[in-house]
Order: C-alpha cells, then structure tokens, then sequence
C-alpha cells in the first residue's frame, strides 16, 4: 500500500532568522494525520523567488501533496503570489468571491480600505480559490501534472480555518487515503533507557506496518504507537490489541493512556471526584494555575491561586509565619508546608500544590543553587508530600519542570487514596 | 559577497506527526544569523534511512552547511548513526571521550548502565567528536567535499550547549562570515497595511543589502530590518541611520525598539520608575503574572497576583462586591474596576491589572458571547483605564490575546503621567 506523502513548505525569513517558531507545521501534520496522509517533509525557506520555485519543483518531485504556507500577506515582502504564477505559467485576475470578503472585513470593522488591501483579492487564474473566513488572503488550491498544491496565509487561526473548512474535505475527496492510529501512553518515573529495556521482547515482535516511538516531554516519556493498514477497523483492532499488552507492560509508571497534558490528566481526575484545586506559587508565577486552567471546563474544579513572588505576600495571603522565612528561606521545605496549608486554608479546596524556587538566572547560593525547588501538595484530609528538585537548565525549562513535577505529585497524591 | 548558507536537518517522526513543536530550528537560526551565517532552509524528516541520506545529498547540493539534530538517542527509533556511516562511507568506533562521559554521567546521578547507553559512545570513525556536557550523546563534526556537517543531539539543552560552546566558534573559525545586523521595532495600534502605506517612501529607498520585514505579534506588529555587509561597524552604522529613520517615522505607535517581550517592556519601565505591579486575573487564569515573573529579576517590581477564576474567589481575596457579581455579570467592567481596586489593596502596588473574560470554547451567552473580555488597568494615584475586547479565535489564542493587550494598556497608563 502506497502512502499518500505530503510535503509542507513555510515560506518566510522570520521563520529562517528564528523569529518565529512554526506552530502551522506541527498543526498540519495532526490534521493529515487523522485522515491517512503522511507528511514525509517539511521545509522552510525565506521570501527568495529563485528558492521558493526551487522548492516546489523539488517537493513536488517526491509528494503527491505540497501543502505552502505564508507570503501571501499586503506587504512588500510577500511575494508568493507572482512567484505562484510565474511557477503555474498564469497570471492575477481578481477574484469576486476574495474581493467580497476584504470589502465586507473593512466595513465590518469600520477600517479604510488601501489599494494593498484590494489587491488580496487577486489570484492566479488557474487555481481553485478556497475562501478566507478569518482574514483577507484566500486560500489556492492548483492540480499539475498529477499533483496538488495548496497556498495559505501563514497566520495560525485563517490557516486553520482553510484547512478545517475546505481543503481537509478536498484532500479526503481526491485521494484514497489509507487508515493510520496513533495511540499515546505517557509514563513518569523510569528513564527511556529502562524503558526501552523493558520493552525489547515487545518491539522486536511489532509487524513492519507498527512503529513505536519515545517521546521525553519534560520529566514525562510519552510513548507513541503507530498503525498503519488500508482498513479502518482492523488497524484499529490491531493497535488496540497491541497498545493493551504495551500498558500491561508499563501498568506500574503509566500517567494517562492517552496524549493529553498533565493538566487535562488532573482534571480528569478532580472532574471524576468531584473534588477541586488551588495553588500557592512563588517560583512558577502563575504558570501550573494557568496550565490548570487551560483546560476547557477547568472552571468545575479550579477555585484560584495566589501568586506570592514578594515574601510579604507569603505571610499576608497565606499565613506564612516571618520566623520561618528568617529560619529557613523562602525556598525550603518549612516554606512550601505553611504555603499548602495555607492555600488549603484560603481558597478552601480539597486539595492544593505549593511551589518556591531559584529559576535562575541568579538568586543561587552555595546552599541553595540555582535550580534548588521544593514542591508540596496536600489534601484537606491532612495528608501532604513534599520533594525537592535540583534542575539543572534555563529559567523558562527550569519553570516549566517545575509546574510538570508539581502537578504529577498531586496526581500521584489524589490516586494514593483510592 | 556570497553567504555562508545553511540548511538544518530535523530528524524525528514526533515532527512530523505534529507531536512536537520543533523550537530547536529557531534557536539555531538565530546564533547563527548571529555570527553572519545564514539558514535559507530548514528541512524535518522522519526516522527513516532513505530520507535521511537523500535530504543530506540534496542540502549539501545547495548549501555550505548542513546541521542535523535528532535521532541519537538510545532507542531503536533513532538511526541517525548508521546512516551517517552510510554516507560517509565509514564505520563505528567506540569514543573514549564519550565514553567515559556516558559513565560518569550514570555514576554521579546512580543509575545502572545498559548496553544501549554505552553504545551511545560509539560515533562514525571519520568525525571529529564534540563532547556533550549535558547528555550522553555526543555531536559530530563531519568534512566532506567542502561542505560541513554536523549532527547534534534533538534534546533542546544538549544541542544548545554543543552548539555554543563548540559548534558557533568552529564554524566561526571555519568560515570568513559576514555581518549582519537586525533591528527591530515594535508597534501597537495600527494595521500592517496602514503602517505599510506610511513607510512607502522608505522603503523604496532602501538598499538591495536591507530588508524591512513585517510580523504580526499578537495584537503587536513586529518591523524588523536587517542589513547585511562585509564590514561589521560599517552595516552597523548604515542599520543604525536606517533604524532611527524608521523610529521617527513610527513614533506615534512604538511600543519597543528592541526585539523584546512585553513582560520585558513593561519590566523596564517599573525598573526605571522602582515602581511595583500586581495581577487580579480570571479568565487568564495567571498567564499575566507568568509572563512577568518569565523576566529574570522580575521580584524587583512584581509582588504577586490573585488568580480569582471561582466568583467567590473573586469576593474573598479582592473585595468585589456579590451584589455586583450579581447584577452585571462576572465579565463587566463593574466587576474588572473592583477587581483591579481590590488588588491594588491586596497586593500594595503602585500599579495592578484585571482582566475577566469568556474564553471558549463554551460559557458565551447572545449579550456576551465568546471572546468577549474586560480588562481594567489602575494606579494607586487613582487613575484607571478599562477597555473591553471582542476576540474572536480558540481558547489559547484568546487568552494569548487579552494578557497582551493588558499588559500593552498598563504600559499606556505608566507613560501617560510622564
């Protein structure tokens, strides 16, 4: 069974100069994923006519889909749309449809329209126009020489809408496209190496048409396997039976059973109990509150947090007694203790997760390096853990360790009980 | 004057099933750009043999370095290694070097070595090794009919460490780089097209060696140009004219003329001013507070913040009134101006942000729909400002949205005194 292989081109200099980070590509790959097309290749180049002709041609030659992203907006560095035409041998006419929504998006929202503006509405003449719902540049869709290539504007939230809207149903017309299953096991507290140690009996006997793959997130390893088949059920079948005996294997460090965050796996388990959270953070500054809250419907289990960066704000929210701070530290186990017990006490929920840390790049001391983090969580029945961790990275990694280790201790708390 | 170009090779199906964001690209475009090398394509493949040997064949083709990262890890996914030899028509040999790193990495943290992690010594016989100091898989420096390449570990921190302490001073060595410089300006409150009409003059008067590129932000819009030359004073100097020109033509809206977040933006100006700020945040849920503790001396100036996602939350810990919940809603500027009250006493600063909005996916109603938030920015002088946004994209988008939008007002009503 041949695969139906996609290339993603992003076309772009802030993409080259790192500017920007390429969300589109990874959002992409999930939503072709999910209707049996392989994205074999990405590649991004800067807004250079000779490269952006160059890479089509080459893509084109190894795809049977290449999917462009980016260049298409008013300004003087957006030069797809020539570049299109001078590749398909056409030429800009306007399109009524495109003309339409920048003239309705202006009027909309009170804005004078610029010659600039107008010209979104121009198209090569031989492609199909995919509308735009969320902005000014439309989608193109162009069939050649067996292939399909597809121009969007490189903003996340237009892209996404084309692609949902139009070519995701397009693609899945055209082509006859096979079955693929991706299933995720996430596990905490054993190293890859071990891991795949463990696993050795296991892989070698996985058919060619199944791939296992190791993923470190953090201080989690999600494990991903792959199926792929021309039908539908019976991959499905085949990876179920194969994911089952995977987390039979894994049954003792297994998180969740399925590629959602360490924030969706703990509200899961709140939602299920009915019981709620609230967090008291100094070192992660309202980052595991905001990781619990970005889970739609967060709102049934999470009350608030307080966000004590200022030792004083430590004492005046939660009852952090001064001697201890002068005694201990703000980073230090005495610390954490009174700022759970005090969350608990302030935002009067079942449980709740306390954090103090050095996140660098200074504020360390011989005692205390920076890195040094103490973590409590602890449940209003009395029970309380806390850990100490020595990260050993930059200050964003450091933090955001620091918010996966947090809420997996709760996680692991909340389960003790049962 | 010729560039020194680079393609970068990501290997690693987790890229290209859309599991993982490839920030690894970005970070080495920018060091490199640095030193005045530049990447004009970034390349992801999967762990496949064939891909690999021809993506390298077809990059070397085009460009005078090729980097590699990914798929050097323990795990029988990662076949980065093998194929190197195949291409280099060489064979493994074991690194004293690396291994005596993989052991002493396993001692000092106690762990119990296998065999895969001593295989990870093992590195093709013609590479020069590049020792890492944070993991177990070496880098490899590889010479071959004038192109360099050089394969680096995925693991975001190993590469970085490889890349500045080896790979950025070899290249340096190796090649006779040009200089670059960036500079950027960012600006609020006016559209890419407007703003694109103001600079027609400008920018049909620049040199074929600068660039102006435009990059929308959020509610930002980033202007970044960038000059290219032999000589580093001389395109620093001609930058520099180019940029104060740009300056004086955008002053009305500048926000920052510097590439910097606006946590960073808002951080120097209480810096200056050794003034203090605090959050009162609902439907942000903390993402205010992490985006100002993200900035590495941020205690100087921020204090803490009450995450009031429960009403009851928002009545305890600021002093809203239910009488006010009750009748205006929770999302009202009623409820924002008591809220940003309530934290300017809670939290004792001299400034203080609030913001409280429906998110999505659900929780809209027809009078308030989702998307629709509140803001309200204050100083303890009196002064207040509330402004209401209808956004109109995903959850994470929107609430993205709102903490750059209040973060911009506050930065507003701190300059409005001067």
């Amino acid at each position: 069974m041949d695969k139906i292989t996609t290339s993603i081109i992003t076309i772009g200099d802030e993409l080259l100069i790192g500017q920007t980070i390429d969300t589109n590509s990874a959002w992409i790959a999930q939503q072709l994923n999910a209707i049996g097309i392989w994205v074999h290749r990405r590649v991004a180049i800067g807004d250079v006519r000779e490269d952006i002709l160059d890479a089509m041609a080459r893509e084109a030659a190894v795809s049977d889909i290449v999917l462009i992203t980016g260049g298409l907006g008013p300004t003087a560095d957006d030069i797809t749309k020539p570049t299109l035409c001078e590749y398909f041998n056409t030429h800009l006419v306007q399109d009524k449809g495109a003309l339409e929504n920048v003239l309705h998006i202006f009027e909309s929202r009170g804005l004078p329209l610029l010659q600039r503006n107008l010209d979104q509405s121009m198209v090569p003449a031989s492609c199909t126009v995919i509308q735009n719902r969320r902005g000014t540049a439309p989608g193109m869709w162009f069939e050649k020489e067996g292939r399909i290539y597809v121009s969007m504007p490189g903003v996340p939230h237009e892209m996404q809408g084309i692609m949902e809207h139009d070519i995701l149903p397009m693609l899945g017309d055209h082509f006859k496209t096979p079955a693929v299953v991706h299933q995720t096991l996430i596990t905490s507290g054993m190293g890859e190496s071990f891991i795949a140690e463990r696993l050795v009996a296991f892989e070698v006997k996985l058919p060619p048409h199944v791939k296992l793959a190791y993923l470190p997130s953090y201080s989690l390893l999600k494990l991903r396997l792959t199926a792929f088949g021309l039908d539908k059920v019976s991959v499905a079948a085949e990876a179920s039976t194969l994911f089952h005996e995977l987390k039979a294997l894994l049954a003792d460090i297994t998180v969740a059973d399925q590629d959602i965050t360490i924030g969706e796996v703990l509200g899961q388990l709140l939602k299920d109990r009915g019981q709620s959270v609230g967090t008291a953070e100094s070192c992660t500054g309202g980052l595991i509150a905001h990781w619990i809250t970005s889970v739609p419907g967060s709102s049934a289990y999470f009350k608030g947090s307080a966000v004590v960066y200022a030792n004083e704000m430590k004492v005046k929210l939660l009852g952090v007694k001064p001697a201890t701070l002068q005694a201990q530290g703000a980073v230090s186990e005495a610390v954490v203790r009174e700022m759970v017990t005090g969350a608990l006490t302030l935002l009067q929920t079942d449980y709740a997760i306390a954090v103090s840390g050095i996140m660098g790049p200074d504020g360390g001391t011989p005692e205390k390096p920076v890195g040094t983090v103490w973590i409590a969580v602890a449940a209003a029945d009395g029970r309380m853990v806390t850990v100490k961790h020595q990260l050993r990275y930059d200050r964003e990694r450091n933090t955001q360790m620091t918010a996966v280790y947090a809420l997996n201790e709760l996680r692991k708390l909340i389960l003790q009980k049962g």
